[in-house]
């Protein structure tokens, strides 16, 4: 499945989005637009706004709105993951140095707080109170998310109720946001409305799943990161909350959480996993939300970018990185 | 000038503000609690607050909307402190140690976060396309004036030009936006909202001289930090330029930004400003500012308010914290 393939009706909305996020780097301070540079070159798939814009199809709008939504999209992305990473002490994101590794975690916090004002501005600059109420309240669940996976004792949150509700914040709220912000801007039907959502927060949720599992079985030189990261950070994702559901005593999972320092035991718990039936059964569970995905697609109108947008959820599955 | 005298006509509005800043602390993670609790504990004037609701007298408007963004006001203003005190690695701020000092930087960049994303979901709620615009535009102006402060190299942005845009950014820009959004809420006319933002933007910039005042002539104790603060972070303040402007050569500031490590340079500073009559310069120069606020208040309909306000900027000027 190629990417490229499902973006080409919008690839010339993908090139504006693009322009737009190369003028967000034109700032008088030399050092800065270099900081700015690094955050937003494009090494990243550019999925949220994709989204936007493919879901701008269903219900005729202003481009130039949709462009604006589908930048801020990318903007609040970029400025989450980078102070995302400070928080996260993370070197490496999409085999480049993070931000905080190479710069330091005030210019991080400088680069995330100027993206978000950035994205914000956007996000008002269409002048919907709708949209800018959703974009808070997913500035608030992504805050949230964050908070739980940080806040949450090492040892704690074992259950897979807290995973999902702490991907639903931290991942799903900005892809089902991304897809209602493309209808909104269409003045969209509330049903039709609440159908892209729920395609938006399904795909967000099986996305995420894939990405830890992937975290499990990757080659760290393809995914960019290190394998096992999410582990090593203390933050338990669905393979290893699996694993302690199945070995709740002995655990290496439960051995790394104790002792960060002991490489044995996250080799240890990367191989129980790759050796048990787990990550089949996390690919299934991820194929389900793509299963409800695709029945929500179902209740929008027909449009040719509808298969478009099921072949996305075949993509985010198969994906290696 | 007693401060509670001029708040005393808002003064449930401005116990209303208090509780919905306790009722942001109300998170079931503990610990984050706590910190929320460090952030936003009462020991600060709130001005900003009760300019809002003070502003927001001079056209009927709805009171629970001017108490949500007068609580806006003051977590957009209590989450940029955070993220500052992180940036300049700032220990102590009215007195207390800051949150970066007692729990890191990537605490601070959370509780920041949070704080920005509360005062956002606040912002949105009242439901205007304006106000939401206006909250916004505040967000980036005060972010371009900290990559200004943080991102001119040290020795350089001497010019008084560039100081009254910085103060104009990262201080009176939160002023005016609210100043004018107690009007906006009132569906003020534009004249009436252009008055109120002048109101704003000229009391905030007098505001920040006179701290910047403070920072060389007040007593650590009673400031809350230590004296020479700013001067010590690189960051040039108008005392320290109008002694660059005199004396050009020889200058202990000069001698400060090229070498922090020397505390007799900062004192020889601090006492040269003090013995010249640099200090009753910027109070001239504060006044000024002062003057044009009284200017903008009279194009202001009358209302009982207005006297107080006009009060206000005396409080300001004559304040010693």
């Amino acid at each position: 499945m190629d990417l490229s393939y499902i973006l080409a009706p919008v690839q010339a909305e993908m090139a504006l989005v693009e322009e737009r996020l190369r003028s967000v780097t034109g700032v008088s301070y030399v050092r800065f637009a270099q900081l700015l540079e690094h955050a937003l070159k494009g090494t990243g798939k550019r999925l949220r706004p994709a989204l936007t814009l493919l879901c701008g199809r269903f219900y005729p709008c202003n481009r130039d709105s949709l462009v604006s939504i589908a930048t801020a999209m990318e903007l609040l992305h970029t400025a989450t993951l980078i102070h995302d990473d400070a928080i996260d002490n993370s070197e490496v994101r999409r085999g480049e140095a993070t931000l905080n590794s190479m710069w330091g975690e005030k210019s991080a916090i400088l680069v995330g707080d100027y993206l978000f004002a950035k994205s914000a501005e956007l996000a008002a600059s269409v002048g919907s109170i709708r949209v800018v109420t959703l974009y808070a309240h997913t500035l608030m669940a992504i805050c949230s998310g964050e908070i739980d996976q940080d806040l949450t004792p090492r040892g704690q949150g074992h259950s897979q109720r807290r995973y999902f509700q702490r991907i639903s914040n931290k991942t799903a709220s900005l892809f089902a946001a991304a897809t209602e912000l493309g209808g909104l801007l269409g003045q969209a039907p509330e049903g039709a409305l609440g159908a892209l959502r729920s395609y938006g927060h399904n795909l967000g949720i099986a996305f995420q799943i894939v990405d830890d599992i992937l975290d499990f079985i990757g080659e760290g030189e393809e995914m960019g990161k290190p394998v096992g990261s999410d582990l090593m950070q203390g933050t338990l994702t669905l393979p290893a909350i699996l694993l302690l559901e199945r070995e709740p005593r002995d655990n290496p999972v439960l051995a790394v959480l104790a002792d960060r320092d002991k490489p044995a035991n996250l080799r240890r718990a990367i191989e129980m996993v790759r050796n048990s039936s787990i990550i089949p059964e996390c690919y299934r569970v991820a194929e389900g939300y793509c299963s409800r995905a695709q029945k929500a697609l179902r209740r929008l109108p027909h449009n040719p970018v509808s298969g478009l947008l099921s072949d996305l959820l075949d993509y985010i599955v198969e994906r290696h990185k």
